[in-house]
């Protein structure tokens, strides 16, 4: 028998899982709604269904533990608290469900802690004890990584990096507050960022022939890649805001790299040139040119999973993991 | 025999030692001036006859370790580098220089995160695993403690948030870039304050009368006590950019509580009152009302030697100090 975690990725739209060995060998790989399900336990008992017969094509996988992200999970308690983007509301005792249904143990943490997670047991930080994740989507999320553990903090919810106040009164932001982060650095906040340049200049630009509904952070690279000067402003504003956030960071945790990670981090150099220049710019003497910016080593599209099912490895090589 | 360690507090003017216990008593305490000495080694020789006077007076304590809070103090390096306020210039590599003149174990650190240890061992923060100590001097110093460790970062230099920047372009700051905290909320950070509000405002103020040189932190809270207008302006203002930027600490880290140390921190609630006010105004909605401001209960007197102790307590007992 081949022990495998099943690594749960709970987004708002989809929940993606997979058996991942302590490798990053992952066996099989499947998908349900997760936005279909209005009921948590429902959701519960489709996923194990859908689980449980992905899982008999692999008899000879023993499934030791579940390891799940989720936008707002709460490690300590293994609970889902007050997520915007999931139907289930108020407080969901995730990991005590999970175990209902999966009788294994189970841990969960947010999405962003977890990537962090894989890419410190899978990805580039593999021999790092001191860096920080930067999870670049619809928001920006964020794991920190200090002494080779996950900060947690107090109450399970520290890394709230993409709610750093880098604007006095901006942007209006999904969280109540105004000029959070997450507003100007993340695919939604660049497409603000070319709407205001679209309005403040008169340049020529492609993305001019696209409603605010339409545009995604990749036609933005895409233009970018050739030579749209609107395109190329946006990027540039947004790793400014970026870098200038990230050096704010450096001087809490001194880490020795930050990584980007996720559907804006793919636009590559045209967001990790910036961002390493205004860091550099706003760093402390003693912090400039120590701290690499670099693109995430985990591969995308099973990033999710694998960084869930490292979450699980991790809590069972700590001995925490307990049903 | 009764254990001690020696708590050596390094400051650009003097230096204070004491033989303390794994309790906090304090045994006896000395000084010698640190800022007469050009070469390191001659003040070390120094320091190590008058510890070696005062030890004769207690026969029945044996030093085992020194611990030891500096200005640029490296965890990591035992190095003390390019600390600006001191004589020793360069990299000096204190911990060797201490071990051939004590014959002991010794560990460094930075005053700030000695602080930390110190109200983590013998102060307010006996039983918490994260929380923040602020130290407020003529500069604004800061230890991070995460899952009950001082976060050092990759090089040793983590916890430099007297150097956030509160305001772009703003207030030029000793360490060669402008508006970093500390600028604002430090000893000389309200003085600076009290100045532009005396410059800004007519309000009469018993202040106008002290001229630059001679204005101090203590006579600004006197005055606020006297219900000075400018005064009560000053520690308001200090306090709304402290209180800002804790909230953006509070988003890396959540911690249970941040404490306030150091000379600004004995005007009490005229400093406490807007920082809390100010830290919560800015915070998002799940770390309101939870994260207590609080004064240091780090007894003033003693307490660089007890945080320099508790260093080399805490090394002891994670058995990683070594000759």
């Amino acid at each position: 028998m081949t022990q495998v975690v099943i690594g749960i990725d709970i987004g708002g739209t989809f929940t993606k899982y997979g058996f991942v060995d302590r490798n990053g060998k992952i066996y099989a790989e499947g998908s349900i709604s997760t936005s279909a399900h209005e009921k948590v336990e429902d959701f519960l008992k489709d996923l194990s269904k859908s689980i449980q017969a992905s899982l008999e094509k692999f008899p000879d996988l023993e499934v030791i533990a579940t390891g799940v992200g989720a936008p707002n999970g709460n490690y300590y308690n293994g609970t889902i608290e007050f997520a915007p983007n999931l139907n289930w509301k108020g407080i969901v005792p995730l990991t005590d469900l999970m175990y209902k249904y999966f009788h294994v143990p189970a841990v969960l943490t947010n999405d962003a802690n977890a990537a962090a997670l894989g890419e410190m047991i899978y990805g580039g930080a593999k021999n790092m004890k001191n860096f920080i994740e930067i999870t670049l989507g619809t928001g920006l999320g964020s794991g920190l990584v200090v002494n080779g553990e996950v900060v947690y903090g107090h109450d399970g919810f520290a890394g709230e990096l993409g709610h750093l106040t880098v604007k006095r009164n901006g942007r209006q932001c999904g969280c109540g507050r105004r000029g959070c982060l997450e507003t100007y650095a993340s695919a939604t906040g660049i497409k603000r960022t070319v709407f205001k340049l679209l309005a403040d200049s008169l340049e020529e630009s492609k993305l001019r022939s696209i409603p605010y509904d339409k545009l995604t952070a990749e036609m933005i690279s895409k233009a970018a890649t050739e030579g749209d000067k609107i395109a190329l402003m946006a990027f540039e504003y947004t790793g400014s805001l970026l870098g200038y956030a990230l050096a704010e960071s450096v001087a809490h945790l001194s880490p020795e790299a930050i990584f980007l990670f996720g559907g804006l981090a793919k636009a590559g150099n045209f967001i990790l040139n910036p961002t390493r220049q205004y860091m550099e710019d706003n760093l402390m003497q003693i912090y400039k040119n120590k701290v690499k910016v670099l693109l995430s080593e985990l591969n995308d599209v099973n990033a999710a999973v694998l960084g869930s099912a490292a979450l699980a490895w991790k809590e069972i090589e700590k001995g925490t993991l307990l049903p």
